[in-house]
């Protein structure tokens, strides 16, 4: 049994993990900021992380469901509004379904998940299934890949502006907003498991989480880059280019 | 909506969707069948499967839980007794790691899942998920991939003794008993949503119960060839020969 930690130590460890698993250090992530795709490996792209986005607030839902304090659901449930939006047309999905729309993706097709990698799915409900049903601490301690997505959105959009002639402004829109609400949302997080994970078998299963969330990221463009980009093996049922 | 099929048209259309998906058709499978992998490959193929071996009594004790009519349990325990066996050093799970001993793993390690592929996790974890939570009829038609089993199981224990030296008729004993296990077990149950099945929105969800689980076959093998084979991108804390 490892001794307990301090939060700043605590705080410390997860920074580690992020720095070591986090999906900024994917091939693929390299190649779509470096402007090495081609248009439909930023389709495909596009199209399975549509289900990663789809996903979030149904498992926000599922750990809002869970949270007793009034307060805790005030701040959690804004992340169910951010991905929903206040009305038709609003909100991050409908962000994300504009990129969807630019590479010429029907909406309906999209939306049913069709031409999705199964990996793709298969880790995005792994992801789905541990917040539904981990303790609390863990559930919440799995959103702290936000700490580190900050980085990688503020140098996405100029670096897909200035190499790919098929995204703008507006069909990166996305990113825009997560450039505020990240942060926001990973500071709480990030309060909460340094205040509550108390335990040395808390303090580890809070950076349990946070590596089971980068495993499911990283699968996630590991099957991008398999399928897409080397060697190019497109499971049966998904989307062929 | 699709019109009503016969129960003969039902076990058609299944095999047409084992023989376009099932899992014999990935390169991954015919690289261990010619005899073109190393040792490494065929070890890290053995330590990722034992997670799926390992999960399936687990996914028919879900699907019994759900069983109402006893003459129906009676039947399916017999998939859990084949895997667990009758005595400690019985039943197939045991068998298979007779197999990752003989590549040099040490049991605890194997047992506990360090070191398999995040994608393979993701994988097992949704076939789990979907027998525990889909209706019975789903649950029991993702089973139906054993009708395509005899097949690659027969041509493999005599393909990879004359290919590799390092596995024996001793280690492969796992596969000699899924010679007889596994027809049982797939009449048995394709008897069942041939009988069972008789809308056409219920036949449909049967073709989708095997489709989903051939993906689950698949997706695996797509992990073992990218991390293993090519490109040999191994995720973070897999295992690295």
């Amino acid at each position: 049994m490892s001794a307990i930690m301090t939060p700043d130590e605590l705080e410390a460890a997860l920074r580690a993990i992020g720095a070591a698993r986090y999906h900024d250090k994917h091939p693929f992530h390299g190649l779509l900021h470096g402007g090495q795709l081609n248009r439909d490996q930023v389709a495909a792209w596009a199209l399975n992380r549509y289900y990663y986005q789809s996903r979030i607030p149904l498992k926000d839902a599922a750990l809002l469901a869970r949270l007793e304090d009034p307060a805790l659901r005030r701040a959690w449930r804004q992340r169910i509004v951010d991905h929903d939006g206040e009305r038709e047309g609003d909100g991050g999905i409908e962000r994300w379904l504009k990129l969807t729309d630019s590479f010429g993706f029907d909406r309906d097709c999209v939306m049913s998940g069709r031409g999705i990698l199964p990996a793709t799915k298969f880790a995005v409900e792994a992801y789905v299934h541990f917040v539904a049903e981990k303790p609390l601490l863990d559930a919440i301690a799995s959103s702290l890949t936000e700490m580190f997505a900050p980085g990688i959105i503020a140098a996405r959009v100029p670096a897909m502006l200035s190499h790919y002639d098929f995204v703008s402004k507006e069909t990166l829109a996305y990113f825009e907003k997560r450039l505020t609400q990240a942060p926001r949302d990973a500071h709480f997080a990030l309060d909460y498991v340094k205040r509550e994970a108390r335990r040395p078998d808390q303090q580890q299963a809070v950076l349990n989480a946070l590596t089971f969330k980068c495993d499911v990221l990283w699968a996630q463009l590991d099957a991008l880059h398999f399928a897409y980009v080397e060697p190019g093996l497109i499971a049966p049922g998904a989307w062929r280019p």
